[in-house]
């Protein structure tokens, strides 16, 4: 209570300098003012004032605007409600996590491993891929040909794990999912690795090089070499079309494919042991959320969900909203910073850009653009540049990017169900009105705010959604 | 989609200067670099390039540290929390806001009106306290005599009302609480108007006044009335000893007495319109939430505390934290904000501070120096000060300054209660080790915390702690 003048300068200090100027503007002349009116002793002339004019902080005319304190407010808030959340959870259900029960998810019998068999089997349309293109860089195959026998090669990535995951009962649906999951990531990758080897042969062929450019790509590896790039050698088409270059790709964590990746000098071992650690911790923590506190939600929801009784539906999604997106948040974590970079730093791949600042983005588009590097990268680069150079304009391709993302979507979650509702499509699809009506109403805090808020809501609607549809399905004829 | 190379130019721009300058550092030098490469017609000597060695935003090597995004989550995440706990509520209990029910809470039987009788029988020890001064300025009466007959009119001031509440019983908790605060008003501020005319006195007799300034007050007076002031004319001693004088002290918004108070020049008639409105729905929303979910979130209490079922009661506290909390706000804007301020612009009054900007506190002594700006110009003005004077150490007084409030805030509860467990002394006694902790280990934000769980978790333990005692005392034997 001592220090009451130096704290009250300092928060007048604080204030704005022309409010506290009009502030002072607003003052009673006068000589004896302020607290030193309070003391007897020290009031040389006036009357022991102890109150001037002033307008209340709150009040628009007082020109305040410190409100930092409120920031905290909001975390210890947060921190509070969820504390409380955790503990009722506890009360209720008592410690529901069971690693044992994980490993049912992906087996359903110990002597059948049919998602790993399915990613073995994988391989083969790797190998397909190295032949078609060693075959075209030799000119044993025609263009046409050898861009027919890639589609195919493609088609057959997509459509043979979905058939037999559709076919075979014995996988279980998160395996599945793992499954599809790296085939889709083959797609990807080696749709990018068929892109840069035609683009390399259209060099070679001098189509679409820039006069007086020819042998560029030559002589910037010549550049390269004496830089010295960790010590490797730059590799030019077709010299890259070897296992080891094919299968570094594979395992790097992009999905466009580069003849020479930029490399990071040495393993950094305390990074990588403490990205290993989060790795670990992280997928504990994520299976925990998980079968402590989204399991129970979701089963409480289906009651409401058979009764369509609506406002508790609303309750039990912004229930479920919570957990949501606090796991979601902590995979983002997990698998953007802690997986990916294990995995780079062990490949020595230097590029670890894999999200951007998607957290302060002001549109619906940023947050797409930023949130996933390596797909964001991909879609760039082989499907909404090439459509543009087809002549397709920013919109459409805009749109078509959305569209084969929800295709992908509903391919992940639609297949491992065995249970096509396209509510997942729907979602990615609404991105596009959604991304429309936040650029054209809402700037700044208030885009960022409609950004969060389609994010923590969106995606438990999506997952009622599929789990009302899969329990209806499932369990529904059993009881 | 379009803007992807102005968005990641956004993004690198916002890192700190010395963060790109070492990213520009670390980049592989070539010719070919960044997103130019995934187009074959705008590639001129590079290999296709789209990686650059460039670190995860996250990792601590990246210098990256804008989350302004995260502030705009932490609103959106509890708005969403609330809302769901709100609706939650309303399915549990329905509507159970009872405008009628509030009347209840003051009168028991609609034909006698103890609290209003005891408010109106206050006047007697105001006049009492008038008379007293009146014949200490004429000299008729000693000062020791006048002192204790001070004393003694200021002893009744607190006792006669306890008194009558602990002994009538048509008187209700809420009423009695009412008459309570005023009565404790009236001794604050008598007990300033007694100390100012003390020192007026003093002053007259020369005593205390710094040489050569024996007659400065009336040379203030004179400046003043040259500068206008509102066109008032100023009041000296002893011509304030009128029940004009005394009345409008007793009525203005501040418990520190003072001659001439600061005047505002005319009433605004907007600010006073938006202030009433204010009050009106800030009390319309209180008593809402109070009746909506403190209520049963307290009955609900009950049981664990019964059984000393120790999870639980935790469970309880935390979800009665944030409704507490909440209606603690409100109850401070419409109280210091609009409330005071409706009466200090109907009375003209000038000073309008009746709270600083105590949410960005750091410590606990600052919030207990800000929040409530009339009870700590009086305590420093009439408690503090005075007794650093007498030769009390810094320490000593602030101790004795928080064991006053302690009494008062027991006096508060305990007598309208009828019931004595010294949980609100104890609590405000606490704020000395508490305050003592945070300044010593805590500093900035930290601090800041510490100060919102001490106020988001402290209210809510001393709340149950009564209701439960009442509880017990009141209604346990009857079942």
């Amino acid at each position: 209570m001592g220090d009451r003048g130096a704290a009250g300068g300092g928060t007048r200090r604080r204030r704005g300098g022309a409010a506290a100027a009009a502030a002072a503007a607003r003052q009673t002349p006068g000589p004896a003012q302020g607290d030193s009116g309070g003391d007897p002793g020290h009031d040389p002339g006036g009357d022991f004032r102890c109150h001037k004019v002033q307008e209340s902080l709150l009040s628009s005319a007082s020109g305040y605007s410190n409100y930092r304190g409120i920031l905290n407010w909001c975390v210890v808030m947060l921190v509070l409600s969820n504390a409380r959340l955790f503990l009722e959870n506890l009360i209720k259900y008592g410690i529901l996590v069971d690693p044992i029960q994980v490993v049912s998810l992906f087996l359903k019998d110990p002597y059948s491993w049919p998602s790993l068999c399915l990613v073995i089997v994988a391989n083969v349309f790797v190998v397909v891929a190295l032949a078609l293109e060693k075959r075209l860089a030799a000119g044993s195959l025609s263009e046409g040909a050898g861009a027919a026998l890639h589609g195919l090669n493609l088609l057959a990535i997509l459509c043979f794990p979905a058939g037999v995951v559709l076919v075979v009962t014995s996988i279980t649906p998160v395996g599945s999912v793992f499954a599809l999951a790296i085939y889709t990531i083959i797609f990807l990758k080696l749709f990018s690795f068929r892109d840069v080897n035609k683009w390399c042969r259209d060099r070679r062929e001098g189509k679409n090089a820039p006069p007086g450019n020819g042998d560029g790509s030559a002589a910037a590896a010549g550049a390269k070499k004496a830089n010295g790039d960790v010590g490797k050698s730059r590799v030019t088409y077709p010299a890259n079309l070897t296992y080891r270059n094919l299968y570094y790709f594979l395992f790097a964590p992009t999905l466009c494919y580069e003849l020479n990746f930029p490399r990071s000098p040495r393993v950094r071992k305390r990074f990588l042991l403490r990205r290993l650690f989060e790795m670990l911790f992280f997928i504990q923590l994520l299976v925990g959320l998980i079968q402590q506190w989204m399991v129970p939600t979701i089963q409480n929801s289906m009651k409401p969900f058979r009764d369509m009784d609506y406002s508790r539906i609303i309750e039990r999604l912004l229930k479920l909203a919570v957990p949501n997106h606090l796991i979601w948040l902590i995979f983002f974590y997990w698998f953007f910073h802690s997986c990916l970079n294990v995995v780079a730093e062990v490949m020595q791949f230097g590029d670890r850009e894999f999200y951007r600042d998607w957290w302060n983005s002001e549109s619906v588009t940023y947050f797409w653009q930023n949130w996933n590097i390596p797909v964001h990268k991909w879609c760039l680069r082989h499907f909404y540049k090439p459509m543009l150079k087809r002549g397709a304009s920013k919109w459409a391709a805009q749109t078509a990017v959305f569209l084969a993302s929800a295709f992908f979507h509903e391919y992940l979650v639609s297949v491992p169900l065995k249970m096509f509702r396209l509510w997942a499509f729907m979602g990615m699809a609404a991105q596009i009105p959604l991304a429309w009506f936040v650029s054209k109403f809402l700037r700044g805090n208030y885009g960022n705010a409609a950004v969060w808020i389609s994010l923590i809501i969106g995606q438990p609607i999506a997952v009622l959604m599929y789990v009302h549809d899969y329990y209806v399905l499932n369990y529904e004829g059993n009881q």
